[in-house]
């Protein structure tokens, strides 16, 4: 027996318990819980599509679109091109890479191939940049429509540095692209990355035109298999949605239409909430803050609310009567329920 | 009297004002306003818990329990107990430490101690990562629950990869033990950070069972003393909260049941409001969209809000009278109310 | 011919597409189609301010009004007055070049200069430094609001460390400075910045007092033009906002009052919608949640929803009828609509 047998596991010869000596069963029961819930298949020897490159990869795509706002390279006329060009080549390897990572990674997930395909990549990234220049003219309409639709919008370098609502769908529209070309996990990935720095949450297969304008934003979501048309105008904490879901609803309606169509024009306020696939808000209507909605609305109309009635107190909780008016600092306030 | 003397303060050799010259009084001034409000504990020879640092292991634990996801690293059968092993031996020193940091400065802001123990944080940090392969094994029951609730997921990668629901719920699930562990500061720090990330603030002190699953979630709030059965839904902007808090509410009801029960199989839609220590929702109740709920509802119940009035006009804001009906693109639009 | 130009351009020399040749045209019309839409301000020979500054500056801010909470340094009463001075100096010249190239940027952007001006940057960066003693002072009393409104504080040092609210409130505090000092761009870049970390997107030009506390806070908005006396306290997706604003808002609105009134020791609970530019909530006034105002309220009163009229019905979906009670585990449910 050597020395370092003689002691007691678990302490060290101090009489120090050693902590150490527990972790190896811990690591042995994570190990096993792991492969025994057929959640291994991402513990290959394939490489998967890392995160840490998709976000690298929306901050490239961003600094091509708005040259000169989210770098500190001095960029002028005359180096303009040759800068997109440099950064454009850049973005086509990295994209590639990660583009094939996820067709792979998903082949071995749908297949088991042990031999899954290794092509793909360069063309759905080449693709994809011949689609950069459409996405930028449309994300010039989307500026245009933050200036036209907030007050507090100073100029449009301010919307470009600082508006979470077009950084929200700078990302969409690249994701959309990603996704009619089918990649997989990465459009995901990208607008699940906005949604954490915005608290817009657009599902990467929506389908919005041009002109678009989110004010504020945060709680904001769009599902699946939205259709929104061009020059819409969304508020804070709109949800775009799908009716009730029943408990086995992720089998039953995938891939169905489920989410309302927004035609051109439309305006939500904040808080609203529109639900169904059967649902259509139709041309130029306006919807108020707080609605609840789960029919079709017809162009031209302005849905809101029934003034709610409200309950007035004072502080001992004596209610105050209707018809009842208060004067505060020269103003009179009516009791109006 | 020296050469630099014969300047005016404020100007250099040059004649141009010298901003750095207005520095030292404020810098004496914050100096001084820390020590007098008796805010100045922090700022002893004794080091603090550090956000990066509790953040760095939150992305330790999350590549330990769901390993392959969020690494470069090739993973394979072979060496996954290896990988985990190692990582495993980094998280126990890593989280040994702050502990250690958090229990050291939580006396000294409690006892004033000048000497305070510095012991605990390996013993408190080897009880957690035998919770582990627990944590792992329930982890697992929620990314069923979303493939379950929610038709647009398409794989269980997908889940892992992008969904903030799962992120919100693995750091709860983690910052609980440790809470449960008494380690102070790093659980609240942690489900912090997860918010900050998905816009979901779930308190480390609530309790929530299995198959838990969040969609969307930006604005959920999960307090306290809240308790939440298995198998239990929630949508986005879902408040499970105190009822109204008079002004000095922080001192009174500190430790006391404020937030409501939740029963297994239960589903809540997005916006809606539950408030009150008293309040159960009993096992399988659905609960609408927007409801404001501050009483009890019995098992099996569905409770939605009365079909709120809604008030149709035209461009022009004449109002459009229940009964008329319109006609567009082949679509009859009631006026429904 | 030279040998390279045989090969089918789109193809290398062992006939694989060759994707790189794609590049080049979409570079030039990416080029093109900005220079041509007049957006290529940015891209001059003139620094821009930069988001990574920007957030760096605010975290600088942040070590100073809190010395000891966000960093590993070692500070004691020795040597506190020393480390402040010398972050004061780093600030002071990492803002001063940042204001500097916000001025330039923003007069090139009015007035086309080529020769902009190079000064004011100094200037601003001091005369906001001075504010600081003043922030810190103000943020104290937040801090205590907090304590006193949330029973889940355990510790002023857990408010510093983990609270939303508070980094909202001090980075507002500090872009409100700003902006009264005239810096442009920064104040927003900042607060948008606070907004993707908290959900709490507050106005650098709103006007807000002392005592300020936002609970849990994800969704609450705070107009430009909004004023907020002391001791106010606000919950998740509280709004203070405009009124309906038609498409031409953005140019006909521009620098009007168009957001509420807050007086001292108001409260406004969860979700509730204030708006409105002659709206003014009278002190002491509490206003409940869901709630949404457009009029002007007295002091001293309460306000909420007359209670919303619930559907009750059994999992068939039988409507179950007012007046019938229900058992379960002891416990009666009353039918309450």
């Amino acid at each position: 027996m050597k020395p370092e047998d003689a002691y007691n596991p678990g302490m060290d010869r101090r009489g120090r318990v050693n902590w150490y000596s527990e972790l190896p069963p811990v690591v042995e029961r994570l190990a096993a819980a792991w492969e025994n819930k057929g959640y291994c298949d991402q513990a290959g020897a394939m490489p998967i599509p890392s995160h840490e490159s998709v976000v690298r990869i929306i901050h490239h795509i961003r600094r091509i679109l708005f040259p000169g706002y989210f770098t500190q390279t001095n960029i002028n006329t005359d180096n303009l091109e040759y800068y997109i060009g440099q950064e454009v080549n850049i973005l086509f390897e990295d994209l590639s890479t990660q583009i094939q990572l996820a067709l792979r990674y998903d082949a071995l997930n749908n297949n088991a191939c042990c031999d899954c395909p290794a092509e793909g990549g360069e063309e759905r990234a080449a693709a994809f940049i011949k689609k950069l220049p459409g996405i930028k003219g449309v994300l010039v309409t989307d500026i245009e429509a933050a200036m036209e639709g907030d007050p507090a919008a100073k100029s449009r370098s301010e919307v470009i540095f600082s508006y979470p609502g077009l950084l929200a769908i700078t990302v969409y529209r690249v994701a959309n692209e990603l996704h009619k070309l089918g990649v997989p996990f990465i459009p995901r990935i990208m607008t699940e990355y906005a949604h954490s720095l915005t608290g817009i949450d657009i599902h990467p297969a929506a389908t919005i035109g041009d002109s678009f304008f989110i004010d504020h934003g945060t709680g904001v979501v769009v599902g699946e298999t939205t259709v929104i048309g061009s020059r819409v105008r969304l508020y804070q904490g709109v949800t775009i949605g799908a009716l009730s879901l029943p408990r086995d609803a992720g089998e039953r309606l995938r891939n169905k239409k489920r989410h309302p169509t927004i035609e051109d024009d439309v305006i939500i306020y904040s808080n609203a909430t529109i639900l169904g696939g059967e649902t259509v808000i139709g041309a130029r209507s306006v919807i108020g803050g707080n609605i609840w909605l789960t029919e079709s609305v017809p162009p031209d109309t302005r849905v809101i609310l029934k003034r709610p009635e409200l309950v007035y107190s004072d502080k001992g909780r004596r209610r105050l009567q209707c018809g009842q008016t208060r004067r505060y600092k020269g103003k009179r306030y009516e009791c109006t329920s």
